[in-house]
């Protein structure tokens, strides 16, 4: 049988999404206490591979076991009496053999954090990146609608990557404040790697004034990553949510 | 001469703010570090000695030095390149000689974190306290008020506490939602040990309906420790200001 698990975590302590063999990562966590369960080897898939700090509040990994002793609807509470507090089971439930959380996966959102306030607050230190220089909001929501649609994103995209399809799509982006917090919120059909955290990382430059909004369309375009700017810090970055 | 920092510190690492000879703790760090800067023995006082796991935004602390090679506004960054990010200086300033940060505040204020959401969200956890059960905001408004004014606290402090006298004053109490976060805030004249933490208890006890709003004048009058409610965890509790 088949079992999906909606799972949440904090990336702060973990090599990222993606078992490794000599490293904890968020998957190597959640195989372990399912072999205990289980008493069988279980290899999990999720719908993201998300890096090496990187957060997710609604991350999709799906499995396979023999048969579950326990309902399935309980195995989220099993899991987590055995789970660090930094990973925690939403929901766990019976899915269709056939599915597949990438290739089913339809779009993706994630959610980058900046703290934009007086002082690096070590409370906030963990969740956002911190910019020192008030940013231009205006300036950086006009430039942020300049990603939305079908682009080669190579030019965003980590360099010696070896993604061969370099185009996505971008459904829709959202820029918003709340007190001296700037969210971006940016949902799309896939991501290079490092894509959100470049865009991210070009949209603050947009903020500090050394890029222009009307520029932006120019950077895609060119599709060489020296003209885009850099990758900001994972710990921003959160996955909020995989649609089927 | 003496020297006031302005402290801003996650505790979650920490051992409380009060040095202590063989765990890490924050003043025993700022000693450190102020040491290696002065080549001098640095005591330092703050205004509140925060527990384990408690967190401040504004802390207060004094030190006095045979001399300042660097200009005292500076101090700041020169420690913030030697400490670690998870407590900043704020502001860092000559006072007078005379000046106690102990005796010479007049009241401060604290805040307590409650998230109040569907689950214990990881993101969350290090500066709040999670309740699963679905709280009474109303109720526990109108019971928070009750804290305030001068009373005999002794119910509300950790048995076996060695303060003398257990009378003080609370000026204002606020409690407002943002999301599924409930925030209380309390201003008195000085707080028992663990009174805070005591009183939110207390508070949530009425939010889950075990608590009536009105008896919490006649908990507070029994002096008794055994009415009022359990100490919850020090994690969603921060120092927010210090009046002098």
């Amino acid at each position: 049988m088949k079992i999906l698990l909606t799972v949440s975590y904090d990336g702060t302590n973990y090599h990222g999404w993606q078992r490794q063999n000599d490293k904890v990562t968020v998957a190597g966590e959640l195989e372990k206490y399912l072999e205990k369960i289980y008493k069988e080897k279980i290899k999990i898939i999720g719908a993201s591979r998300t890096d090496a700090g990187v957060h997710a509040l609604d991350q999709k990994a799906s499995f396979t076991v023999k048969s579950s002793n326990i309902p399935v609807d309980k195995l989220k509470l099993v899991l987590n009496r055995l789970l660090p507090l930094d990973i925690r089971i939403i929901k766990s439930e019976e899915v269709s053999s056939e599915f597949h959380p990438i290739l089913h996966s339809q779009s993706k959102t994630y959610r980058y954090t900046i703290f934009n306030g007086d002082y690096d607050n070590p409370l906030h230190r963990l969740y956002s990146v911190y910019v020192k220089n008030k940013l231009d909001f205006d300036a950086m929501v006009k430039a942020s609608h300049e990603f939305e649609g079908t682009h080669d994103f190579v030019g965003f995209c980590a360099t010696g990557s070896s993604q061969k399809n370099t185009v996505r799509t971008i459904y829709s982006t959202k820029m918003y404040r709340q007190g001296d917090f700037i969210y971006f919120e940016i949902t799309g059909n896939g991501f290079l790697y490092n894509m959100v955290r470049t865009i991210v990382g070009t949209l603050i430059d947009v903020g500090s004034g050394k890029t222009l909004p009307e520029d932006i369309s120019n950077i895609i375009k060119s599709k060489n990553r020296k003209l885009s700017s850099k990758t900001v810090q994972a710990k921003g970055l959160t996955l909020l949510k995989v649609y089927f």
